[in-house]
Protein backbone atom coordinates (compact mmCIF):
# COMPACT_ATOMS: atom_id res chain seq x y z
CA UNK A 1 0.00 0.00 0.00
CA UNK A 2 0.97 3.44 -0.67
CA UNK A 3 2.09 5.60 2.00
CA UNK A 4 1.93 9.20 2.22
CA UNK A 5 4.66 11.48 3.43
CA UNK A 6 4.29 15.30 4.93
CA UNK A 7 7.47 16.94 4.02
CA UNK A 8 8.90 20.44 3.73
CA UNK A 9 8.42 21.75 -0.15
CA UNK A 10 12.07 21.79 -2.05
CA UNK A 11 12.59 24.18 -4.91
CA UNK A 12 11.82 21.74 -7.48
CA UNK A 13 8.30 21.08 -6.27
CA UNK A 14 7.30 24.31 -7.57
CA UNK A 15 6.04 23.03 -10.68
CA UNK A 16 3.51 20.48 -8.70
CA UNK A 17 2.59 23.14 -6.39
CA UNK A 18 1.62 25.36 -9.26
CA UNK A 19 -0.49 22.61 -10.60
CA UNK A 20 -2.13 22.19 -7.54
CA UNK A 21 -2.94 25.88 -6.73
CA UNK A 22 -4.69 26.01 -9.67
CA UNK A 23 -6.53 22.45 -9.11
CA UNK A 24 -7.82 24.48 -5.76
CA UNK A 25 -8.68 27.93 -7.66
CA UNK A 26 -10.70 26.29 -10.03
CA UNK A 27 -12.62 24.43 -6.52
CA UNK A 28 -12.60 27.93 -5.63
CA UNK A 29 -14.39 29.20 -9.00
CA UNK A 30 -11.92 31.72 -8.88
CA UNK A 31 -9.23 30.53 -11.30
CA UNK A 32 -8.89 34.00 -13.28
CA UNK A 33 -7.37 35.08 -10.72
CA UNK A 34 -4.08 32.79 -10.82
CA UNK A 35 -1.33 35.13 -12.18
CA UNK A 36 1.41 33.47 -10.23
CA UNK A 37 4.48 31.84 -12.23
CA UNK A 38 6.48 29.10 -11.67
CA UNK A 39 9.72 31.06 -11.73
CA UNK A 40 8.13 33.37 -8.96
CA UNK A 41 7.26 30.67 -6.71
CA UNK A 42 10.77 29.26 -6.90
CA UNK A 43 12.00 32.84 -6.10
CA UNK A 44 9.98 33.78 -3.76
CA UNK A 45 9.70 31.14 -0.89
CA UNK A 46 13.55 29.42 -1.68
CA UNK A 47 15.54 32.40 -1.28
CA UNK A 48 17.83 33.00 1.64
CA UNK A 49 14.84 34.86 3.47
CA UNK A 50 11.91 33.06 1.64
CA UNK A 51 8.17 34.74 2.07
CA UNK A 52 6.45 31.60 2.15
CA UNK A 53 6.97 28.00 3.62
CA UNK A 54 5.49 25.36 1.76
CA UNK A 55 4.29 21.95 2.84
CA UNK A 56 3.85 18.90 0.59
CA UNK A 57 2.05 15.63 0.67
CA UNK A 58 3.72 12.79 -1.46
CA UNK A 59 3.00 9.50 -2.08
CA UNK A 60 5.57 6.95 -1.37
CA UNK A 61 4.41 3.38 -3.74
CA UNK A 62 5.72 0.58 -1.79
CA UNK A 63 8.35 -1.75 -3.87
CA UNK A 64 6.36 -2.90 -7.12
CA UNK A 65 3.33 -0.47 -7.13
CA UNK A 66 3.57 1.86 -9.97
CA UNK A 67 4.15 5.53 -9.11
CA UNK A 68 2.09 8.00 -10.68
CA UNK A 69 2.25 12.08 -10.02
CA UNK A 70 3.60 11.86 -6.48
CA UNK A 71 2.96 15.45 -4.91
CA UNK A 72 -0.79 15.25 -4.08
CA UNK A 73 -1.39 17.86 -1.39
CA UNK A 74 0.20 20.81 -0.07
CA UNK A 75 -0.08 23.60 2.62
CA UNK A 76 1.44 27.05 1.86
CA UNK A 77 2.12 29.41 4.80
CA UNK A 78 3.93 32.24 6.61
CA UNK A 79 4.50 34.12 9.63
CA UNK A 80 2.31 36.82 10.75
CA UNK A 81 1.88 39.29 13.61
CA UNK A 82 -0.82 40.36 16.07
CA UNK A 83 -0.86 43.36 18.18
CA UNK A 84 -2.38 41.59 20.33
CA UNK A 85 -1.01 38.44 20.47
CA UNK A 86 2.05 38.70 18.65
CA UNK A 87 3.85 36.37 16.56
CA UNK A 88 1.40 34.22 14.33
CA UNK A 89 1.24 31.63 11.50
CA UNK A 90 -1.25 32.03 8.75
CA UNK A 91 -2.43 29.05 5.98
CA UNK A 92 -2.52 30.76 2.73
CA UNK A 93 -4.20 27.47 1.04
CA UNK A 94 -4.52 23.59 1.90
CA UNK A 95 -5.46 21.58 -1.17
CA UNK A 96 -5.47 17.49 -1.22
CA UNK A 97 -6.46 16.00 -4.82
CA UNK A 98 -9.99 15.03 -4.69
CA UNK A 99 -9.31 11.02 -5.49
CA UNK A 100 -6.97 11.21 -2.36
CA UNK A 101 -9.51 13.20 -0.03
CA UNK A 102 -10.99 11.12 3.28
CA UNK A 103 -7.97 9.85 4.46
CA UNK A 104 -6.29 12.33 6.90
CA UNK A 105 -3.83 13.96 4.67
CA UNK A 106 -5.43 17.70 4.90
CA UNK A 107 -5.52 17.61 8.68
CA UNK A 108 -1.91 16.10 8.65
CA UNK A 109 -0.44 19.45 6.68
CA UNK A 110 -2.88 21.65 9.25
CA UNK A 111 -1.33 19.83 12.26
CA UNK A 112 2.18 19.94 10.74
CA UNK A 113 2.29 23.64 10.65
CA UNK A 114 0.60 24.34 13.51
CA UNK A 115 3.20 22.12 15.32
CA UNK A 116 6.07 23.75 13.11
CA UNK A 117 5.27 27.20 14.19
CA UNK A 118 4.85 26.24 17.51
CA UNK A 119 7.62 24.04 17.91
CA UNK A 120 10.64 26.74 19.40
CA UNK A 121 13.51 24.98 17.34
CA UNK A 122 11.55 24.66 14.16
CA UNK A 123 10.05 28.07 14.17
CA UNK A 124 13.92 29.44 14.25
CA UNK A 125 15.12 26.80 12.31
CA UNK A 126 12.48 27.92 9.44
CA UNK A 127 12.64 31.81 10.18
CA UNK A 128 16.77 31.82 10.60
CA UNK A 129 16.39 34.19 13.50
CA UNK A 130 18.39 33.77 16.11
CA UNK A 131 17.49 36.44 18.51
CA UNK A 132 14.40 34.42 18.87
CA UNK A 133 16.37 31.52 21.41
CA UNK A 134 16.04 33.58 23.60
CA UNK A 135 12.60 34.60 23.98
CA UNK A 136 11.61 30.88 23.71
CA UNK A 137 8.40 31.30 22.34
CA UNK A 138 6.48 30.44 19.28
CA UNK A 139 3.13 31.72 17.30
CA UNK A 140 -0.14 31.48 19.56
CA UNK A 141 -2.52 31.59 17.20
CA UNK A 142 -3.17 30.47 13.46
CA UNK A 143 -5.05 31.61 11.03
CA UNK A 144 -6.89 31.33 7.65
CA UNK A 145 -9.38 31.87 5.16
CA UNK A 146 -12.14 30.25 4.07
CA UNK A 147 -15.20 30.49 1.02
CA UNK A 148 -18.33 30.49 3.05
CA UNK A 149 -19.62 28.09 0.87
CA UNK A 150 -16.70 25.31 1.13
CA UNK A 151 -19.07 23.31 3.90
CA UNK A 152 -16.36 20.77 3.20
CA UNK A 153 -13.50 22.68 4.67
CA UNK A 154 -15.16 24.35 7.39
CA UNK A 155 -16.49 21.01 8.61
CA UNK A 156 -12.86 20.20 8.92
CA UNK A 157 -11.38 23.42 10.24
CA UNK A 158 -14.58 23.60 13.15
CA UNK A 159 -13.79 19.87 13.95
CA UNK A 160 -9.97 20.51 14.48
CA UNK A 161 -11.08 23.43 16.95
CA UNK A 162 -11.08 26.79 14.74
CA UNK A 163 -13.44 29.55 15.37
CA UNK A 164 -15.03 31.19 12.70
CA UNK A 165 -14.43 35.30 13.42
CA UNK A 166 -15.96 36.40 10.53
CA UNK A 167 -19.46 34.98 12.37
CA UNK A 168 -18.16 35.50 16.07
CA UNK A 169 -16.73 39.06 15.33
CA UNK A 170 -18.03 40.55 12.19
CA UNK A 171 -14.33 40.57 10.73
CA UNK A 172 -14.20 41.26 7.06
CA UNK A 173 -11.63 40.76 4.98
CA UNK A 174 -10.54 44.02 2.79
CA UNK A 175 -8.57 44.41 -0.35
CA UNK A 176 -6.96 47.07 -2.58
CA UNK A 177 -5.73 45.70 -5.61
CA UNK A 178 -5.01 46.92 -9.25
CA UNK A 179 -5.69 50.22 -10.17
CA UNK A 180 -7.17 50.94 -6.68
CA UNK A 181 -3.39 49.71 -5.66
CA UNK A 182 -1.71 52.05 -8.39
CA UNK A 183 -3.59 55.16 -7.09
CA UNK A 184 -3.55 54.35 -3.48
CA UNK A 185 0.43 54.11 -3.99
CA UNK A 186 0.65 57.42 -5.95
CA UNK A 187 2.23 56.09 -9.07
CA UNK B 1 0.36 75.45 13.94
CA UNK B 2 1.39 71.64 14.22
CA UNK B 3 2.16 69.54 11.37
CA UNK B 4 1.60 65.56 11.23
CA UNK B 5 4.52 63.63 9.97
CA UNK B 6 4.33 60.26 9.18
CA UNK B 7 7.76 58.13 9.86
CA UNK B 8 9.08 54.62 10.34
CA UNK B 9 8.42 53.91 13.96
CA UNK B 10 11.60 53.45 15.76
CA UNK B 11 12.31 50.78 18.78
CA UNK B 12 11.98 53.89 21.34
CA UNK B 13 8.59 54.61 19.76
CA UNK B 14 7.09 51.14 21.14
CA UNK B 15 5.76 52.78 24.74
CA UNK B 16 3.70 54.88 22.25
CA UNK B 17 2.81 52.11 19.52
CA UNK B 18 1.69 50.34 22.93
CA UNK B 19 -0.69 52.77 24.41
CA UNK B 20 -2.23 53.21 20.59
CA UNK B 21 -2.65 49.45 20.46
CA UNK B 22 -4.60 49.46 23.60
CA UNK B 23 -6.90 52.57 22.51
CA UNK B 24 -7.87 50.40 19.31
CA UNK B 25 -8.70 47.38 20.75
CA UNK B 26 -10.56 49.37 23.30
CA UNK B 27 -12.40 50.53 20.59
CA UNK B 28 -12.67 47.93 18.54
CA UNK B 29 -14.91 46.34 22.26
CA UNK B 30 -12.06 43.57 22.29
CA UNK B 31 -9.47 45.18 24.88
CA UNK B 32 -9.36 41.66 26.77
CA UNK B 33 -7.50 40.42 24.24
CA UNK B 34 -4.25 42.67 24.12
CA UNK B 35 -1.88 39.90 25.74
CA UNK B 36 1.27 41.82 23.67
CA UNK B 37 4.24 43.23 26.06
CA UNK B 38 6.37 46.46 25.20
CA UNK B 39 9.29 44.39 25.18
CA UNK B 40 7.56 41.67 22.65
CA UNK B 41 6.71 44.75 20.70
CA UNK B 42 10.79 45.69 20.51
CA UNK B 43 12.16 42.24 20.19
CA UNK B 44 10.09 41.46 17.27
CA UNK B 45 9.99 44.74 15.22
CA UNK B 46 13.16 45.76 15.75
CA UNK B 47 15.92 42.83 15.10
CA UNK B 48 17.28 41.77 11.65
CA UNK B 49 14.63 40.15 10.44
CA UNK B 50 11.72 41.49 11.80
CA UNK B 51 7.96 40.68 12.16
CA UNK B 52 6.31 43.72 11.51
CA UNK B 53 6.95 47.25 10.26
CA UNK B 54 5.05 50.12 11.53
CA UNK B 55 4.82 53.57 10.74
CA UNK B 56 3.87 56.16 13.34
CA UNK B 57 1.63 59.90 13.07
CA UNK B 58 3.67 62.21 14.77
CA UNK B 59 2.80 66.11 15.97
CA UNK B 60 5.55 68.32 15.20
CA UNK B 61 4.78 71.73 17.01
CA UNK B 62 5.32 74.99 15.74
CA UNK B 63 8.52 76.55 17.65
CA UNK B 64 6.58 77.91 20.82
CA UNK B 65 3.82 75.79 21.31
CA UNK B 66 3.44 73.19 23.73
CA UNK B 67 4.76 69.35 23.02
CA UNK B 68 1.59 67.14 23.75
CA UNK B 69 1.94 63.19 23.47
CA UNK B 70 3.49 63.41 19.93
CA UNK B 71 2.33 60.04 18.78
CA UNK B 72 -1.23 60.41 17.76
CA UNK B 73 -1.48 57.47 14.82
CA UNK B 74 -0.08 54.65 13.69
CA UNK B 75 -0.43 51.55 11.05
CA UNK B 76 1.27 48.31 11.58
CA UNK B 77 2.06 46.08 8.65
CA UNK B 78 3.81 42.94 6.96
CA UNK B 79 4.48 40.84 4.57
CA UNK B 80 2.51 38.20 3.16
CA UNK B 81 2.15 35.93 0.53
CA UNK B 82 -0.74 35.26 -2.41
CA UNK B 83 -0.06 32.15 -4.20
CA UNK B 84 -1.92 33.72 -7.01
CA UNK B 85 -0.58 37.23 -7.01
CA UNK B 86 2.89 36.50 -5.20
CA UNK B 87 4.11 39.19 -2.79
CA UNK B 88 1.45 41.33 -1.01
CA UNK B 89 0.71 43.76 2.03
CA UNK B 90 -0.99 43.44 5.21
CA UNK B 91 -1.59 46.22 7.48
CA UNK B 92 -2.38 44.81 10.82
CA UNK B 93 -3.82 47.78 12.53
CA UNK B 94 -4.12 51.44 11.61
CA UNK B 95 -5.42 53.80 14.26
CA UNK B 96 -5.65 57.63 14.62
CA UNK B 97 -6.26 59.51 18.13
CA UNK B 98 -10.28 60.91 18.09
CA UNK B 99 -8.94 64.25 19.03
CA UNK B 100 -6.88 63.64 15.66
CA UNK B 101 -9.66 62.15 13.07
CA UNK B 102 -10.57 64.07 10.34
CA UNK B 103 -7.30 65.53 9.53
CA UNK B 104 -6.87 62.51 6.95
CA UNK B 105 -3.96 60.74 9.00
CA UNK B 106 -5.47 57.56 8.87
CA UNK B 107 -5.35 58.07 4.88
CA UNK B 108 -1.90 58.88 5.01
CA UNK B 109 -0.77 56.31 6.89
CA UNK B 110 -2.58 53.64 4.57
CA UNK B 111 -0.96 55.55 1.18
CA UNK B 112 2.09 55.13 2.99
CA UNK B 113 2.06 51.67 3.19
CA UNK B 114 0.91 51.22 -0.12
CA UNK B 115 3.82 53.25 -1.61
CA UNK B 116 6.46 51.79 0.64
CA UNK B 117 5.22 48.14 -0.66
CA UNK B 118 4.88 49.08 -4.31
CA UNK B 119 7.95 50.71 -4.28
CA UNK B 120 11.03 48.61 -5.65
CA UNK B 121 13.79 50.48 -3.35
CA UNK B 122 11.65 50.85 -0.50
CA UNK B 123 10.54 46.80 -0.33
CA UNK B 124 13.95 46.23 -0.75
CA UNK B 125 15.24 48.22 1.89
CA UNK B 126 12.37 47.32 4.20
CA UNK B 127 12.93 43.48 3.49
CA UNK B 128 16.60 43.08 3.03
CA UNK B 129 16.26 41.27 0.54
CA UNK B 130 18.89 41.99 -1.95
CA UNK B 131 17.92 38.81 -4.42
CA UNK B 132 14.82 40.89 -5.43
CA UNK B 133 16.63 43.59 -6.93
CA UNK B 134 16.33 41.57 -10.24
CA UNK B 135 12.86 41.02 -9.87
CA UNK B 136 11.99 44.55 -9.86
CA UNK B 137 8.45 43.47 -8.52
CA UNK B 138 7.04 45.27 -5.51
CA UNK B 139 3.50 44.01 -3.96
CA UNK B 140 0.81 43.59 -5.70
CA UNK B 141 -2.00 43.60 -3.40
CA UNK B 142 -3.00 44.99 -0.08
CA UNK B 143 -5.29 43.35 2.75
CA UNK B 144 -6.50 44.77 5.80
CA UNK B 145 -9.49 43.24 8.14
CA UNK B 146 -12.34 45.17 9.38
CA UNK B 147 -15.45 44.83 12.11
CA UNK B 148 -18.24 45.03 10.16
CA UNK B 149 -19.88 47.71 12.60
CA UNK B 150 -17.21 49.94 12.02
CA UNK B 151 -18.58 51.96 9.71
CA UNK B 152 -16.59 54.98 9.88
CA UNK B 153 -13.24 52.46 9.29
CA UNK B 154 -15.37 50.62 5.80
CA UNK B 155 -15.91 54.29 4.46
CA UNK B 156 -12.73 55.63 4.58
CA UNK B 157 -11.35 51.70 2.79
CA UNK B 158 -14.55 51.91 -0.21
CA UNK B 159 -13.45 55.58 -0.67
CA UNK B 160 -9.60 54.44 -1.26
CA UNK B 161 -10.79 51.95 -3.31
CA UNK B 162 -10.94 48.92 -1.19
CA UNK B 163 -13.58 45.74 -1.79
CA UNK B 164 -15.28 43.88 0.88
CA UNK B 165 -14.16 40.35 -0.37
CA UNK B 166 -16.22 39.07 2.69
CA UNK B 167 -19.21 40.72 1.25
CA UNK B 168 -18.21 40.37 -2.72
CA UNK B 169 -16.60 36.22 -2.72
CA UNK B 170 -17.76 34.89 0.99
CA UNK B 171 -14.35 34.65 2.63
CA UNK B 172 -14.27 34.00 6.57
CA UNK B 173 -11.79 34.63 8.91
CA UNK B 174 -10.96 31.33 10.65
CA UNK B 175 -8.32 31.18 13.97
CA UNK B 176 -7.08 28.31 15.70
CA UNK B 177 -5.57 29.49 19.21
CA UNK B 178 -5.64 28.58 22.99
CA UNK B 179 -6.46 25.13 23.36
CA UNK B 180 -6.97 24.40 19.86
CA UNK B 181 -3.64 25.60 18.99
CA UNK B 182 -1.99 23.27 21.73
CA UNK B 183 -3.85 19.97 20.68
CA UNK B 184 -3.58 20.73 16.97
CA UNK B 185 0.28 21.27 17.28
CA UNK B 186 -0.01 17.88 19.66
CA UNK B 187 1.83 19.60 22.55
Amino acid sequence: MAFVQIRAAKEGDCGDILRLIRKLAEYEKLSDQVKISEEALRADGFGENPFYHCLVAEILPAPGERQGPSIVGYGLYYFIYSTWKGRNVYLEDVYVMPEYRGQGIGSKIIKKVAEVSRERGATIQALKRPEYVALDQGCSQFRLAVLEWNKRAIDLYKALGAQDLTQVEGWHAFCFEGEAMRKLGGK
